[in-house]
């Protein structure tokens, strides 16, 4: 078993890193080690320091004279970050990402480290950034339609794509044919952690434990149906808790509801975003992106569905060939 | 300088009081004290000694075996508050209101205290509930349109208005001719405050200090022309001061008017409510009502306006006329 690269997803939270072999397939599971949140701020040496922790015995068997590629996407490359790796403009040929990460000096003469840069959309009346989806993306598309000698899997049969990617920030992206031409972000989930958490709802919503799936598809339901009434309906979950004796599991989902269904609403009737015959998929497999998927179903719309991890890991190996010209073609 | 009663706005975080003639008029300046927030949870005693303190020598002069009328409106009623005042169903004549008012024993042998009621909206499909502004809506009326001989100020060619009361819950309310008919609730200002300070937008969002009113004004008609799309805004602020630099003021203004329009567009659209033709008043004098004329404003409506403070002091008189046979019926 040899290691020919290593590619990590290096979020806010927390460092995941996968080995390699030469046919862009991880070799075992993912090691881990601390969020590029925790290091922010400390410089160089302490993002270098964990990384080379997290790769721990990967690196033992490294010869002498030799560097191990590293490929790191995600919020590393921020300002925060390891090395800001700065924004790629829309639009933007997928498979042209992996040429443009930023490689970055180490003092560790066993690595070669390479940082995948975010995406920036500089349109004013839509400006917006994304950093670590877009390896998702990449790896979504690879997995889906790529052929022998396609490249980065990037085959002009891929069609039109509007892809969501659940999380604190949700991105919804459009891709037609390899292409990523535009995206929009929601602060549902912060929104909705600010709101439970934080506001005077809080008294009223109960906590993470219990879920109500029905007063989920209420709330979803309402907001599809009058999505600008939304900021009208937030105070009432308090009002039908004091007024009603409302259960806390209910209010919570049926905030969960209208927030993500208020997001549906807006991603359904975006200017300039996917053309309505787009395939949508979304992208994860917690137990947010599930909510996705019902509310998805809801609005009368059956998504394909890909697991965050193997969305990461196809993404990064089809970084990596990006990357060589020497490495294969046609693994998937 | 006689001494007839005593009213007092109780809200969340102060207390003020104004001694009053018999004719209705406060004899000078409010005297303050806490708010029901401090004193949640320590029981009725907490809340007679508070207000015993604030008043002070007011209540030197009271004979032996009278008490001095004290009439309580605000937060003060709430569960958490002195005495539970149950909430009043709508509709609901507003001149009921000082009728309503909850007697609660004291102590102290020199005062009568009364609190007065909030409202409930018991409607399933938009519950609410007030307590407070049902006074600064009284005194409102009462001051705009009270003849001799009209009792509480409800004179029938009062008309409809739709008043709104920002804060950090902004109420807007339906009132038909002296009779409150409906209300909702936007969480707007709170909401403000959570984006503003505790989510992401906080590394790009300016402090309270300065403002852009152009940047204020952008934001409120982005809202009015399509408010759905709010959500789809918000991280748009961060993009737009990573990628373009913009200052912190205008990000705070623009978040603002945001989504400050939002709720425009949802109140001017509201199922049930005012009818087209009811005149519109902001209730309020602080830099947040300021903010609401201007977005009225912009929205193509000219407000009529009145002070916090004056429309309390009037609702107090107004709710005390109500309470007492023997009051003048034609001060205003």
């Amino acid at each position: 078993m040899t290691i020919d690269w290593i590619g990590v997803d290096w979020g806010t939270s927390n460092l995941r890193a996968w080995a390699f072999d030469g046919t862009g397939r991880p070799l075992g599971p993912a090691r881990g080690g601390p969020g590029m949140g925790g290091l922010a701020g400390q410089g160089a040496e302490a993002f270098e320091t964990a990384l080379v922790a997290a790769l721990g015995d990967w690196l033992d068997g490294v010869a002498e004279g030799v560097r191990l590629p590293v490929l790191v996407c995600g919020m590393a490359g921020a300002r925060q970050g390891w090395q800001e790796a700065p924004y790629l403009d829309l639009p933007l040929p997928l498979d042209w990402l992996g040429a443009g990460a930023l490689e970055v000096g180490t003092r560790d003469p066993r690595i070669a480290v390479a940082i995948v840069p975010g995406l920036a959309q500089r349109d004013p009346a839509a400006p917006d950034v994304l950093r670590g989806e877009e390896t998702q993306i990449l790896g979504f598309l690879a997995g889906r339609g790529a052929g022998a000698g396609q490249g980065a899997g990037m085959g002009a049969g891929m069609g039109d794509w509007a892809l969501c990617l659940p999380g604190t920030h949700s991105k919804w992206v459009s891709v037609s044919r390899g292409i990523l031409r535009s995206f929009r972000t929601y602060m549902t989930g912060e929104l909705f952690g600010l709101l439970a958490g934080q506001s005077i709802l809080r008294h009223s919503v109960g906590g993470a434990g219990a879920t109500d799936p029905e007063a989920f598809a209420v709330g979803v339901r309402e907001a599809l149906a009058a999505p600008a009434e939304v900021p009208a309906r937030l105070f009432g979950l308090r009002a039908r808790h004091l007024l009603f004796g409302e259960a806390g599991a209910a209010a919570r989902s049926r905030l969960s509801g209208l927030l993500i269904g208020q997001e549906l609403a807006s991603a359904a009737t975006w200017p300039g975003g996917p053309a309505p015959s787009a395939g949508v998929a979304v992208i994860g497999d917690d137990s947010l992106a599930a909510l996705y998927v019902e509310a998805l179903g809801i609005a009368g719309c059956t998504p394909e569905t890909v697991s965050g991890g193997t969305a990461v890991i196809a993404g990064l190996a089809a970084l990596r060939r990006g990357r060589t010209e020497e490495g294969p073609k046609c693994a998937n």
